[in-house]
């Protein structure tokens, strides 16, 4: 199937010095190319997801498809499955990204039960391996979808009838027994479902002990069948219910940590997730990687005007170079990506318009990781964040820093010194001296 | 200083035929009537805030303050800091209310240094201490003002300078000595300040550990001093910070257990702050309540279209109806309380304003504790609920629910049981039950 | 194929005395009951919709279709759309409604061309026409779906392309011509697609003079065909769009004052709608009343935690009064009338959750309709909002008021009365008078 | 008064070159500069507002003042008054920009009435007059104060009351005369008071039309006293009030239509209230300029994520270049300007915060300048947008957007012509085309 779906676009090569319509070569992202040290490839481990850019349709609340594609045959067939994924692989290829992620029903139909569904997704994996065998593409992350079905429309792990839960039990051991086969290097659940629609109907705290109980289930799992990726829970405030569990970075934290599961979990965050739960668009990563909790990003962005989940390409620079300055500070993502958890406009119906997007956003990611790189060499912010908190490497600071300082020895202190001077923050120069770099 | 500020008014009284216009009589607050096994007093703990009733000034961020009151000299002497106590007293004890909080800096002002400030609380202190004997008034919580003075404008407890954290103790532990004088039944943390405006000269992990090792010296204290009162943390997503640490119940829970301190804090739940975290009206009283971190509520309430706090009385009886139907649940919120954090309006300039909207507030919530009673006598809400969760009362069910289920057992059930079937949320039909109580 | 669809459910009956779960009966919508002057039926002219009840599916952005009816055979046939016709007209008829109202793709397919597709709709327009017949039924508007085709993706009046303008055109006269035909007392235009995903691609003032002139063509029509129902434009601030051009009430009022259209329509304002443009859930009606231009409403309500269009049935009772006050002071909304632009959630799965949910919100709309005659009947709100103004009536307010007042005599005025003396707003006072009657 | 409030801050100079720190120079902004054929101060025309930068204290509703400035003596007394008006005149010249704006009560104090009150302003604008005069600023606008007293709490233009409507008049009577006296280039109303808190206390219909009248005696005193500049009404649509009646441009733009005011007002943009009317960035600075109606810009920024004024420094390049695109089409904003209405952060309390905010603003809008010049001279999305909209140009297109089809002559086009194909909105490739500009 090699090649025939995309015959007019070629491997997209890196031309710095293209003109402004040249949309279909990056000018920015050289993926050998060495900054901060490592190479451009190696920080950004872009991944290209399946929901979106191969199972989309264009459809949304208010309008029938409007995506076209000459490798669908409008049957949920397993023909149609396997071609699909041969135009996949072409476009991973041609794009020249690394990684793909896919929930086991994006890849495969359902069948008439369980075990038809299940040979299915083997049958597709099969095809998987030996694509992945001969592209050199990696498998950045799977996933169980447990929110399309309407059997999950009350939820999944926190369905409230045990039948339901059961069965999104079964589905995500074959789910991990597949990402495994694959070579999987991690496994994400987003819990899509997990949540509530009124509370009127719900019992939030059983639902929540349910969850973690479904989650002790598959880290058993995982442990028995030697699958050593890094589990990721994917925070969403809301969308498609009206209260998501998963809130947002810091929630699902305290949820991990209430019911001991923090050693076995990592997060995956997505910034479009991050603003519809009223932060700052680089909050959750960077929360999320102050508590050395930061496993993977989902690298799209929403219009901050619009309340729902637009998972739009990520164009904006100064928001690339904020996230990459806390991946380059934590040293890189790995085993986690940025997965380009992004849609096409309904509106972008060509098909190069696949390739344009996510070029434009490849090309984003690099500038944001070359400005942060820059801000990090030159190291002005960090000494200036560093002197702030000075006051903590000694005397009092020190004590109330490792916690051996008391209330008495506080009041003592003051007595004595008196009134603290409040300083400056300063945030128009900090302000002002991101943007010497972006 | 008995009786002259308010001359005009009387003890408000329980009158359930009164008129329309009749707005300074309770038509549904009726302190010792029997609801549910309670006096609606006990259930409802109202409480009077000194912030915002006695030192609320109608000023805005657009506008000079607009309420003048007769007890005010325009000084901030210790002189009128006792006037306005009594006038205090007054209100309190005409509006029929048994429970009164504040903040340190409400009722005495500061002084040139801690010496003499700390000397200003404790003479100001005494005289609280002689009308609470005179009145019967109790002290639901104390709090300090961690976030008006200038010099915490870049925080209290998460200030960049340890200068600044070790004056936020010195006050705290104050604060901890006039609340226990006083018989506070509770002492609230609110971080208006504990936060960032930018992440970009900000070390959020840095920050929150000092905030936890605050909260520890604090603990330290009150074990050493013998308070037996409640700590209480309140969240708040934002305002006046970009980004409030305290976001959220679930934000604040996992933070208490991240460091340690969960059995030694319950939650004080705002609804207005509820709400601009994105969440439902009653979302964080029922997941605090879940997590048995329920300790108080600020009965108060924002307007769904206004992105800041507005902490407008409380005047809708389905709101109230949720709130009181938790506090029912749970047994009643005691040693918290109903403490109305709610400002008239700074265009509610008339001295019987004050007034107006406490009772209009008071017979809401007495609405709604009558009407969340009848719904759990009734119990038919109960009951559905109960019996959409009954298959985790055995089989597999039941295992999943206790954690001992294996993803290999769920497995095995569906192969055998085959797919479930999705029943009805039936969400209209909850919605149209409880309006036939609300 | 009377009777066939619902065979468990009976005509909805008044029982008022009805119990908790007992959510088959009207409790308070009582249709021939006379409240203030006129019969509930009168007042409230409730309509149901066809689109969300009958077309519906329950599918979301992230879930596959959760509503499987009886009538349904899984195709888009004409014979379908006519046994679900039927299946509509039993549920109208059990429900005790009199209108309903239809997209004009929702009661007929598409065909191969237009030609086709006006005879598809021909065809289904003689049912309808013998099912209104036969059952009194009435339509109180009709609509073209201008939005859920492919082709109108980038807007259908606002379209790029003029060829799909003139489709849109094309579709909109055959609109109206069966309209008339069935009697409809009001048509609508609802505009989707109207607006811009992103600015850079867009002329704004081209797309909305093309608008104004595409609504020109329609109203040319109108009385070419003696079309005499009541044009209705209804405002929509966003979704699917990212920017509709009919934000709001205003912004509509606004475009057709500029464009000289004024007088040819009217407005059917959406709650959900008015909301999401970031207003108070009654300010739209308001508004739209105020100006006179208040035409038709779609009664639903949204959650005020979520940022889309949720269309849930409307089920707060102070909500519900504070519309009904309006239409009230108003002299009634017809030619319009309360439209349930409203969809059971996808979880509500039961046949019965069709009626329950309508039943609940007409009960609703029923108390707040009795709430809002009261509120008028004693006439206290009146009066004070009367009161407040009374300076208008006389001196130089009289002038002010009718705008025969200079800017010097304003100054004079001032130079010999003084400073004026702001009177207390008295919200709180307010909102305890509304909550006496509610 | 000459140099002596800022004694370490030079004039600050174009440094093309300048490191990270040096935040106290200019690297893009370069006066004189020729860019798209005018002058860099040409198209960009700051200006400095008076209120937050030399009014501003630091306080907000949580917080007590913070900026302490070295000419404020702690009193509003005239001599402190001219001492201010000096430091700014000293800064303004520092920062090298040549327009300041100032509303009535910034400059001066109010006295015991109205004629104490407006010969003190003489007197300031005296002063302001020889400032002007010896340093060659010139007023952008001026304005009236008609919100921060608590006269006008319950608003100015729309107050129930109409001797408070009649003191606004004659406070705007004198702004205008002081205006003229100092060649105010425009003269800007924004009715921060002018909306409502409850709909249950407010006649809407006649506050607008009281409104209306206001701005009519307004109008007839302009030209009776003729004064030239230019008339500007800035929308906001909450905040202080709950709902502002000037919401938003397009709103705006109605209201002067219905009242017959749209020859003589333009519009003063302010991003900041765009994006909390739900907007984009740029959304109501687009919309104003293509109905001719834009007239001056309030350059600032809030924060995506907070739901309130926070007038910050513009620092975002791609914002900047989408207005400045704007700006550029339509040939330059002359008479209005980019007026920073913003403040420093509270936090940002050195004095040479002042000058770092505004040269870090100054520098984003001249990179915005710079990248909007280069859109428009390569031309590349000005011709991608014809393309898009070609249809127009002959055949039924044009008969559409020369309002000269009928919908039978559409009908008819499709007929003959079928089906139209939706065509690509390329929403990725236009943002990766702006992109290599930014």
């Amino acid at each position: 199937v090699d090649g025939e779906f995309f015959p007019g676009i070629q491997k997209i090569q890196y031309k710095p010095d293209a003109g402004p319509e040249d949309v279909l070569c990056f000018k920015h992202y050289n993926a050998s190319e060495i900054v901060y040290g490592k190479s451009m490839e190696e920080w950004l481990r872009f991944s290209v997801c399946y929901w979106h850019t191969f199972r989309g349709t264009g459809a949304d609340p208010f309008g029938f498809p409007t995506l076209h594609r000459p490798w669908e045959d409008g049957t949920d067939s397993m023909e149609n499955a396997k071609r699909r994924l041969g135009a996949a692989f072409e476009f991973f290829t041609k794009l020249g990204v690394k990684y793909w992620t896919f929930h086991d029903r994006d890849i495969a139909p359902e069948g008439n039960d369980l075990a038809e569904t299940n040979r299915n997704l083997d049958e597709v994996v099969d095809l998987a391996v030996k694509l992945q065998g001969e592209t050199g593409m990696k498998l950045l992350w799977g996933t169980c979808n447990l929110f399309a079905n309407p059997r999950y429309m009350n939820g999944a792990a926190t369905n409230p009838d045990a039948h339901i839960v059961a069965h999104a039990a079964a589905q995500v051991k074959k789910g991990l027994e597949v990402t495994k086969r694959l070579g999987g290097q991690n496994f994400v659940f987003w819990g899509g479902r997990e949540g509530y629609h009124t509370i009127l109907n719900t019992d939030v705290l059983a639902e929540l002990s349910h969850m973690a109980n479904f989650f002790k289930m598959a880290v058993a799992h995982k442990k028995k069948i030697g699958f050593t990726g890094q589990f990721l829970l994917e925070p969403k405030p809301k969308e498609p219910t009206k209260h998501q569990y998963d809130y947002d970075a810091m929630t699902v934290i305290g949820f991990l940590k209430h019911f001991g599961l923090e050693k076995d979990f990592k997060l995956n965050i997505e910034p479009n997730h991050t603003t519809l739960a009223g932060h700052g668009y680089e909050h959750d990563v960077v929360m999320a990687s102050a508590f050395d909790m930061l496993g993977s990003i989902d690298s799209n962005t929403g219009s901050p005007d619009l309340g729902w989940d637009t998972d739009q390409f990520p164009m904006d620079v100064k928001n690339c170079t904020m996230v990459m300055k806390t991946v380059l500070e934590m040293g890189g993502l790995a085993p986690g990506g940025l997965n380009f958890d992004c849609k096409v406009r309904r509106e972008s119906t060509d098909l190069e318009d696949m390739f344009i997007s996510h070029v434009g956003a490849m090309d984003a990611f690099a500038r944001g990781l070359k400005s942060a790189a820059k801000v990090l060499q030159e190291g002005v912010l960090t000494r200036l964040v560093k002197e702030r908190y000075l006051s903590f490497s000694s005397g009092i600071g020190a004590k109330i820093a490792k916690g051996t300082a008391t209330i008495e020895e506080c009041e003592d202190y003051i007595m004595q010194k008196g009134e603290p001077k409040a300083a400056s923050g300063k945030q128009e120069k900090f302000e002002a001296i991101l943007n010497h770099y972006v």
